[in-house]
């Protein structure tokens, strides 16, 4: 009884959540709604709900887009809603994306089981914190043979926080991550089909019926996790011991990164960069020529060098670093159309990227120089990984938010968000993710 | 689109299903209520059944023991049901146990599509085909790495069954063998819990719902089962292209082997053995020695000398082979209980039995030589993988189920399944299953 005991005891215990942890908590819980309702339209939201409004049972959670299910259905309805841009919370320690296989989890036996804001905050930092460090621990390793993290890793964090509000013991904690153990999935090989977000929704489905299991006396292997032929031996697992160092004390999830760009992440890192030239006041006609330092692995993955379609300019360096440049929105979807390819301005900026790897970079990291027509070099580097002050975070958060839903429902968003802690329910955030 | 594509194209056209392969598939389905039916009060069953009641959503699908739920809870409670007593089918091939996965996927669907009898029959014996076809590909790699074919190759089995039931063409039954892939899981270190039940119960789950999505016009990786990084690749499958010849044409589900002593499946092989020797006049009172020769593997499984409870007794060559020797009804589970592991008849027998390892055995097969008081020597061998005449498995199988339930019961489910290609909804099926 290793390291589900340890696990267990975590996410059963009074664990007190540092200030810096509940931030990172509420900013998650903001930002993964922003992006469920902005992603209530796209196909995957779309036939995932339908299919579950078809089984006729209006259960007491709600859908993202409006309708009710079980918990369980609603779990996996809006898992798969929030994570259909792939434009939610990403962390590097866990491989994967955390809030769409947890929050939905969390969200529906909030509502099942009446719980008040604090509880649910609760339950979502602690399901954060489980699943990075499940991540973490399961390691490169288990993503390159194949596994999807946000899959595996969440189901056992969407278990961790449905279980602490279905008050589960630690002993019956144990039982529920030991079902998980059995039952979490997820192949990156779904990756470009709807399979992709689908292993959010499954996650989020596996933490609730497993935990609801256990909730009933359902028992199963306590060392299902890292014992003979468990979870993390069978699954390509790193086993790397150091992801549960400090655990009840340290928190890793504030570790984690926000998309500002609805494009591919290896781009993220080059357009931080020239917003920061833009911040210092270059401006698109100044331009002659610009040289972009990247990590090779992200030339396989986003950089397109001349796109005509809009789902091609969301990999490309070239384009969108034009885009940047000329100071088009980079954070709003339908900045990303076929049009925007041809638009002659960006074209002829495209033309003066030059994209050059460098292995020494990580790959959250970027350099970028830009020689202007007046002969002068500026340079930014930018590395994804590195914190950001809180307050400038909060800004860029809700700047995200009000580009997506428009400042009204982006606002009331904000003020149910940070309200949590004084709210005895759900009600709130639950009539803002149905509209 | 290889293997995916080609199991569509099976399991949605229009197969001819050959005599032998139906008469097994009646055969496995009254087995299947049968065991159900006598788990039902197994606390596994109990606990699974209130979980899903505790939900208190209505649905269209009928639980074992009492209840409706939404076809996918339905299709989860009843395969950890049929699966508690571990009593159920199992096929060499497929290394697991097909029905308890395929046969609770396909009777909830079959309650939610309104289907035939006949409707039901054919998709069951499809999803029974593809679950042992994907199982042997998976292989004896699979197995070793840890997983449980019961629920993988299981959670296919139930796709390929309730798509068919939904009526998926063979493009929308690739995207939901795809979501399959990306969702099928069951670890074999769940085996002595609870786990294990669940394992057949998660794949009947998983057939519904992923078949439910396709239907919803959700698509996946059409490539996931084999293509690169797909569920084989990923899960130490054996890639036994040998798997999928004559699929269509040839069946392979009738090599299905039933249970008829409720005991460990290692002693099995002797005890039909020992049936044969009192078929041929043998009774308890001849008995001077016996020796048991069987394969290596089985000792570290179920060879306790002298077992002192019934669990015990379930894991012991040496009494059951008194058991079997003095006539005692192996086949009731409230045979196996503390008090006959003491019963002096029972001793005396237990300690005339010697048990014989022999490499040159397959651990499906099994000798039995008994010296009788007279001086003479009585032999039997006996292969588990062997066929057996339908008709004497149709009486065995009548037995065991008269056993389980009591002649009333068991006679009217013979007659409600036999009666099923007549029927024009599984009212009758489900009315007896719902006692």
């Amino acid at each position: 009884m290793g390291v589900t005991n340890d696990l267990a005891v975590f996410a059963t215990g009074s664990a007190l959540i540092p200030d810096e942890m509940s931030r990172f908590t509420r900013f998650s819980l903001f930002d993964w709604a922003t992006v469920g309702l902005a992603g209530g339209n796209e196909p995957t939201a779309q036939l995932v709900r339908k299919a579950a409004l078809a089984e006729g049972c209006a259960g007491p959670a709600t859908l993202i887009g409006g309708g009710n299910a079980a918990a369980a259905t609603a779990a996996l309805v809006n898992g798969a809603t929030s994570h259909a841009l792939d434009y939610d919370d990403t962390h590097f320690l866990h491989i994967g994306h955390p809030s769409v296989a947890v929050a939905p989890a969390c969200l529906a036996v909030a509502e099942r089981e009446n719980a008040s804001g604090t509880a649910m905050l609760n339950a979502l930092a602690i399901g954060l914190e489980v699943s990075c460090r499940i991540g973490d621990w399961l390691g490169r390793s288990h993503y390159e043979a194949g596994f999807h993290q946000t899959g595996t890793a969440g189901a056992f964090g969407a278990t961790a926080a449905a279980g602490r509000l279905m008050g589960l013991d630690a002993s019956r904690m144990v039982h529920a991550l030991g079902l998980t153990a059995t039952r979490a999935a997820g192949l990156k090989s779904q990756f470009g089909t709807m399979g992709k977000p689908l292993n959010a929704g499954f996650a989020a489905e596996v933490g609730v019926t497993c935990a609801s299991l256990a909730a009933h006396d359902v028992v199963s292997n306590p060392d299902a996790i890292d014992g003979d032929q468990g979870f993390g031996p069978t699954h390509a697992g790193s086993a790397r011991q150091f992801a549960w160092q400090g655990i009840g004390t340290d928190w890793v999830f504030p570790g984690v990164s926000y998309k500002f760009h609805a494009c591919c992440h290896g781009l993220h890192a080059m357009l931080e960069a020239i917003r920061n030239l833009r911040g210092d006041g270059l401006t698109a006609d100044m331009v002659k020529s610009v040289r972009v330092w990247t990590h090779p692995r992200w030339l396989a993955v986003c950089n397109q060098p001349e796109p005509s379609t809009g789902l091609g300019a969301k990999f490309s360096f070239r384009l969108t670093a034009a885009m940047g440049l000329a100071g088009v929105d980079t954070a709003a979807i339908d900045t990303y159309d076929d049009a925007i390819t041809q638009r002659p301005d960006l074209v002829a900026l495209r033309d003066a990227v030059t994209v050059v790897t460098d292995e020494s970079l990580a790959d959250t990291q970027t350099r970028v120089t830009v020689t202007t027509t007046q002969g002068g070099v500026l340079e930014c580097s930018h590395d994804l990984a590195e914190a950001t002050d809180p307050a400038m975070l909060e800004r860029r958060l809700r700047g995200k938010s009000s580009t997506l839903l428009g400042d009204d429902v982006s606002g009331a968003l904000w003020q149910v968000v940070t309200a949590l802690d004084d709210a005895d329910d759900l009600a709130g955030l639950t009539s803002l993710l149905s509209r």
